[in-house]
């Protein structure tokens, strides 16, 4: 691990498990963590809270919440995570998941919050951009994918003043990517994460208990259980 | 020109003459068009009310202002357009625009606002965005260059579920990107744009007027005497 306190990085918190693990390993790095969250009207808000106790246990140099308010453009439009459409539940877990996109799949999420945390980077001096997004035990979102993350990042050393002064390259950091749940797990409780402040349901109750039974539920229970491991949070089954 | 109005497009719409004329080709191609405009805390505001007049009478389906509030995050930081730093006045004219990236540059500006637009797109069903970016009288910005273009529709061909599900393909179309500001304005005439409603001004009064000094407001000037026409709006000086 290198140990560098002037490398900066912008880490996306979302306030899960995913995005809680990324944000030990890029502070075992040595980075100096700028993490950012986002208030874009979503069904469980109760993430922010979760992000905001991640962040404050977890050595950030700062948390910014942005808030995007897409309301007058129909949201973030058709998806169970911001609209009054049905999460699911109980479904047949995905494996390499690219058979469907569940209705939970909010239309550019990453690259819009991508898109942010580059602004933000650029602003900042970084030029790491760290995001836990994951191909394995993943939902089958488009954005979560290797090719999609490559993309960005191309992307983004043509879109700054940065990359045209050659100052310096943006990396999009995806260290979970090829990892399964249970090995995200193994490793962040090797680095210490407390899981118990982590939020991963896509529909929890308002005191924030998690229904155990979407998607995000069901990946989580089963990561823990392979990990050997006891999930420390509430769920309402 | 193709007349189907079942083909949807997305528009950026800043109220100024470039995405005015855009919006003008946009439609004469026959493209139903949703504009969108974005209200990020930019010092020269009176621009979303230069974008309404332009939707208004620019035939559009509808018009959208989404609301990003950065000022958790510092705002877009370190540009004259979001700051209280001094927009610079009377600049030598950039030609190929490469030499220097001025402080009215905005990080990840149009990153952010394409990928919004990408979001609205899929949202909505459009496959094709239009952005009035120009590389040739231009301010020198990395993220109005073709490479950066093409980079970003790489990108959001990777993004989506639409993408994923090949459903259709995303283009995004700079129609002036090639252009010399005096051709974009002889076009948009031809069109019938209405340029009295536009807005190019980086540092206007209160009441719009334009500066005349800056770099938007020259380029402008410049593009409409060398088109041989008259630019309608009022100028300070």
């Amino acid at each position: 691990m290198e140990q560098s306190q002037d490398k900066k990085a912008v880490v996306l918190l979302s306030g899960g498990l995913d995005s809680a693990t990324t944000l030990a390993m890029a502070t075992a790095d040595g980075y100096a963590c700028h993490a950012i969250s986002f208030d874009y009207g979503q069904r469980h808000r109760f993430e922010l809270t979760a992000a905001g106790a991640v962040a404050a246990t977890g050595g950030v140099v700062d948390h910014r919440v942005v808030r995007i308010d897409l309301s007058s453009a129909g949201g973030f439009g058709h998806s169970a995570l911001t609209d009054q459409i049905a999460v699911p539940k109980d479904r047949i877990s995905h494996g390499g998941g690219s058979e469907s996109i569940p209705v939970t799949y909010v239309p550019g999420r990453n690259t819009i919050f991508l898109s942010l945390a580059l602004g933000y980077a650029e602003v900042i001096g970084a030029f790491d951009i760290f995001i836990g997004v994951n191909a394995v035990d993943y939902s089958g979102y488009p954005d979560c994918r290797p090719e999609f993350i490559e993309a960005f990042e191309r992307m983004a050393n043509l879109a700054t003043a940065t990359a045209v002064e050659k100052t310096g390259t943006y990396a999009i950091r995806a260290p979970l990517i090829s990892m399964t749940k249970a090995e995200i797990i193994t490793a962040g409780l090797a680095l210490g994460v407390d899981y118990s402040l982590t939020h991963s349901c896509y529909d929890p109750a308002a005191d924030g208990t998690s229904c155990g039974h979407c998607d995000a539920c069901k990946l989580r229970l089963a990561g823990f259980a392979t990990a050997n491991a006891t999930d420390p949070i509430k769920y309402a089954r």
